[in-house]
């Protein structure tokens, strides 16, 4: 157990769903104990995507990795995310079937998050970001394409900034939008643009909400481009997608990694079409203020054990602490 | 939570595995906290039947009911009886897909079992009988049969006792046996003689260590008879069996009920074939003290929510706190 004394004050949002918030919430929950994560929502892919179909519930997977990013105990952590290897279970991540029943017993989702928080004894606390049954669609010029999973794996021009969005539209979680208004910062966590981040912003009122509130808001910038999405694109780049699929120009810091990964550890990322974000060009100044550091994990990160979606590659991550560091000292500044 | 402050050196041993056992713990854990439940590993049936084929694990089933009559937390004790009612989850109940992916996850049911204790909180000890992966066998007129599930629907004739026994030889779980030898009480919990309560008596050491132990020796006696199975048995039929399947007369005391149940209640069981076991002829005398109590419950029982075996009758149980009083004074008698 921790013997760390929160800071009394520190809260803060983070927004986002996939493994850039777990990395943020693994490292901010040993400096805050004031942590809500605010999670997409639109997940419908592999063990969550099974569950939605056949039991009609909202998609548990991003919730179940904020709930075991925030968990203290090691064993928890372990067995949420195990996954069934054989059967008819084959493939389930634990944790999602464990939301998946605290929600069918409750008859709903909200109180089923809550008894899981509570069972688990997490640091803060998880917020979907709607209780609507949503799916995210995209537009580009071949047409329209529906679902986190299709629009994840999806190819279009880089370039040409792609139609996004919820449907039907989503009235938000009131909680979530009450976090975002008496947060002391909001970070928008790394991820992927289209089917990770812009889920959560598009959700009405939310852009709005991030657009008032007093928190200094942060974006932690990826560090790796995705092909046929974001191919080129800078660290500016990455910000301006951000604040249009949010519908307001809100950020005051972007954050980005200036600690180059190995040579060889890129070439296998370039053989799949994926680069480092390139230092930004400084003299392309923008509303808000770029705050350059070695922000890189030097673990190397294994696949977890079951997970039948992981590569075997070393994986280019985000140090938790580091940028649990970053956050700490906008909160301080 | 309960404010209860245990008796110190009441150490109980329950034997068994079913309904009889859950009822048992569920009263006693209100007065010891020193409680050790000893679950027969047989079940092939149902949810625990798919995980033991599919996944290769040892039968979740019966250790889940123990841990839930042992849990403190009401919202634990549904949600690991939760049973999913659609999809390829269909009929699983939750609390066996926890031990299932705990013992995948350590590699051992052991530990699973422990740490499901531990997340769960529970009052006392949840012991498998054995560890070994085995099957029920037994032979009646008609030839060999096997397995918990089938073995529990057999009619073969109540006169001639069958032979019945563990395939392959099991070794028993050396906690178990050492809790035998340390108890102040050991409880023979009410079930079915032959699926529930040999499976335990037939491990390899049990009964002997029965008879060798210090304690106070209890059986309770069934309420119903089994059609096929136990027709006519008195309480000293029941009560003889027990011992001749654990081959050692090692009983003390025999507690049966004296409440016979309302007649509209006995007439759905007739139906059945079964039937309220008769007050016994006390001029019988045998080497165990025979005690007859008011056990029976008033309470209307329910059929769990999303239970796919229940059937929908009131149905004839033991009170869980008339029991435990009971089990209590023998203690400090």
């Amino acid at each position: 157990m921790n013997t760390f004394e929160p800071t009394a004050g520190a809260k803060i949002v983070v927004i986002g769903g996939g493994t850039g918030s777990f990395v943020v919430l693994s490292g901010l929950k040993n400096y805050t104990h004031d942590i809500t994560a605010l999670v997409n929502m639109v997940d419908d892919g592999g063990s969550t995507g099974v569950l939605r179909d056949e039991l009609g519930v909202l998609p548990p997977g991003d919730v179940r990795q904020c709930l075991v990013a925030l968990s203290r105990s090691p064993e928890v952590r372990e067995l949420f995310n195990y996954r069934f290897a054989d059967g008819s279970l084959r493939g389930h991540a634990f944790g999602n079937l464990f939301l998946t029943a605290l929600e069918k017993m409750t008859g709903s989702f909200a109180e089923g998050v809550e008894l899981a928080s509570q069972v688990l004894q997490i640091v803060g606390r998880v917020e979907p970001i709607t209780f609507e049954n949503v799916r995210l669609f995209l537009r580009d010029s071949n047409g329209m394409h529906m679902g986190q999973h299709e629009i994840s794996q999806l190819k279009f021009d880089g370039k040409k900034r792609p139609k996004i969005q919820l449907g039907p539209d989503a009235k938000p979680n009131p909680r979530a939008l009450s976090a975002i208004n008496s947060a002391d910062v909001i970070v928008i966590a790394p991820g992927s643009l289209y089917d990770s981040l812009a889920p959560t912003l598009l959700v009405s009122g939310v852009g709005k909400a991030l657009a008032t509130a007093k928190a200094k808001k942060v974006y932690i910038c990826n560090l790796i481009t995705k092909p046929g999405q974001t191919d080129g694109f800078s660290v500016q780049d990455f910000a301006s997608e951000i604040e249009r699929l949010a519908g307001y120009k809100f950020l005051d810091y972007v954050v980005y990694n200036t600690n180059k990964p190995s040579k060889r550890t890129l070439g296998s990322y370039a053989k799949d079409g994926e680069f480092a974000v390139d230092l930004p060009d400084l003299t392309d100044k923008r509303h808000y203020k770029m705050i350059g550091r070695d922000l890189l994990s030097e673990k190397i990160s294994k696949v977890p054990k079951g997970d039948l979606i992981g590569s075997s590659r070393t994986l280019i991550r985000h140090d938790p602490d580091k940028l649990a560091r970053q956050i700490m000292k906008i909160f301080f500044s």
